[in-house]
């Protein structure tokens, strides 16, 4: 089943941009996914073919307008979800990524300028979706990443030897150190363990370093993870097991 | 001043992309940032032109070496920051994006594959850097993410009127619901607030929008704002100020 991505914005031109490019764009090539873009000034009413409007209660910059962009995600109306890339949205995760890479595609609205008019929310069935703490200019960056981070999990576009079970988040966690040849740089030398053949004790050092990196670099993973041996966030043993 | 932009990549032609449009694609023309790519491949200093090799220890995917990462990063070697996207990094935060807008640019470094050998991390200051918990095939989505974000707080991107003053984020909050014309739409009115034309309810309902919004969406940031009227995050009143 071939991966079907719609994307309404105002700049069309932005894509495929970068994922036309390397493991993206060669799946794009190979039909693993299609990548239709929808101009959403083509929804507009007015002869000025306007898509905004000043804030209602004041305020900088415009806002788009809900009936425009209702008529925009009515026109591809499908099974597919639809997503739409806001700040405002729910913080994008591997989990959410992994289970839209395993349905039949996306439809992904992109903001610009001060945001959406909330009713647009009301009225359509439409997840907001924040890839981030932080304000891009407008939703395209963000349908880019979400594209991006789908389609490198689509069958048969990474291979079978890496198939992203390891990496990070997949288990909540960072993933461990990676090190690679040469064995001597500049002083430093890879980790003894990783030199020793002993495959049962590599496992167990880059576990004890995934879950000590996550615990050092990221509490907030950490706490959701549940801490060493699955304990609760508020497990009383947590702080005997504290940074090593 | 102008921000300067330097990214390392394996992929130069994903640059400038998307940021070549729009917003920051204006601000490339007038000058108010440069952009400038570094092909790590260059750096390599066998006849294949190696720039990864499998990871110590075994397990799937390759590993960009430390000794032709470091080359090309030395290459570029001067007072700006150095970032290295990674999803082993510190997530981006919009204080991070304002402070690194404030400077006089950034030297990225885009990862592929498995990621970078750690010691690279030991032997110079790099920065590592995720933009979110969600696994991408490449730094360069990445930087392309945090440029975005940087470019448009420049001086002049936007103009006065779009300061970003009261953004999501900008003060510890998602952003309040905005709405525009028309009034009515589907059977949905804009609040009566806005249309009040009272200016200081109107900044009320908006504080107190941004508030429940945060609170209910987003536990974390809520937590990490200290509640409300700067409470702890411990803070005994939480209850009382609940969802309304």
């Amino acid at each position: 089943m071939t991966f079907r991505v719609t994307v309404l914005t105002l700049y069309p031109e932005m894509f495929p941009g970068p994922l036309g490019l390397s493991i993206a764009g060669r799946a794009l090539r190979e039909e693993r996914w299609t990548l239709e873009t929808v101009q959403i000034r083509d929804f507009a009413t007015d002869r000025h073919r306007s898509v905004d409007d000043t804030p209602a209660g004041g305020g900088a910059g415009m806002v788009l307008r809900a009936d425009v962009l209702a008529a925009a995600v009515d026109s591809v109306a499908d099974t597919r979800p639809v997503l739409a890339m806001t700040p405002r949205g729910a913080p994008l995760t591997q989990a959410r990524v992994r289970a839209l890479a395993a349905g039949e595609g996306a439809t992904i609205l992109c903001g610009r300028f001060e945001g959406f008019d909330e009713r647009l929310f009301e009225a359509r069935a439409i997840e907001p979706v924040s890839i981030g703490d932080y304000v891009l200019s407008g939703g395209e960056m963000g349908a880019l990443v979400l594209l991006d981070a789908c389609v490198r999990l689509l069958p048969g576009v990474m291979g079978a030897a890496s198939s992203g079970d390891e990496e990070s988040f997949e288990s909540g966690l960072l993933e461990y150190p990676q090190y690679t040849r040469p064995v001597e740089w500049e002083g430093r030398t890879i980790p003894e363990v990783l030199r020793s053949g002993d495959h049962a004790r590599i496992a167990a050092w880059r576990k004890q370093m995934a879950e000590t990196d996550t615990r050092l670099r990221r509490p907030d993973l950490w706490e959701r993870h549940g801490g060493a041996a699955g304990l609760s966030p508020s497990g009383a043993r947590r702080d005997k097991d504290g940074p090593r």
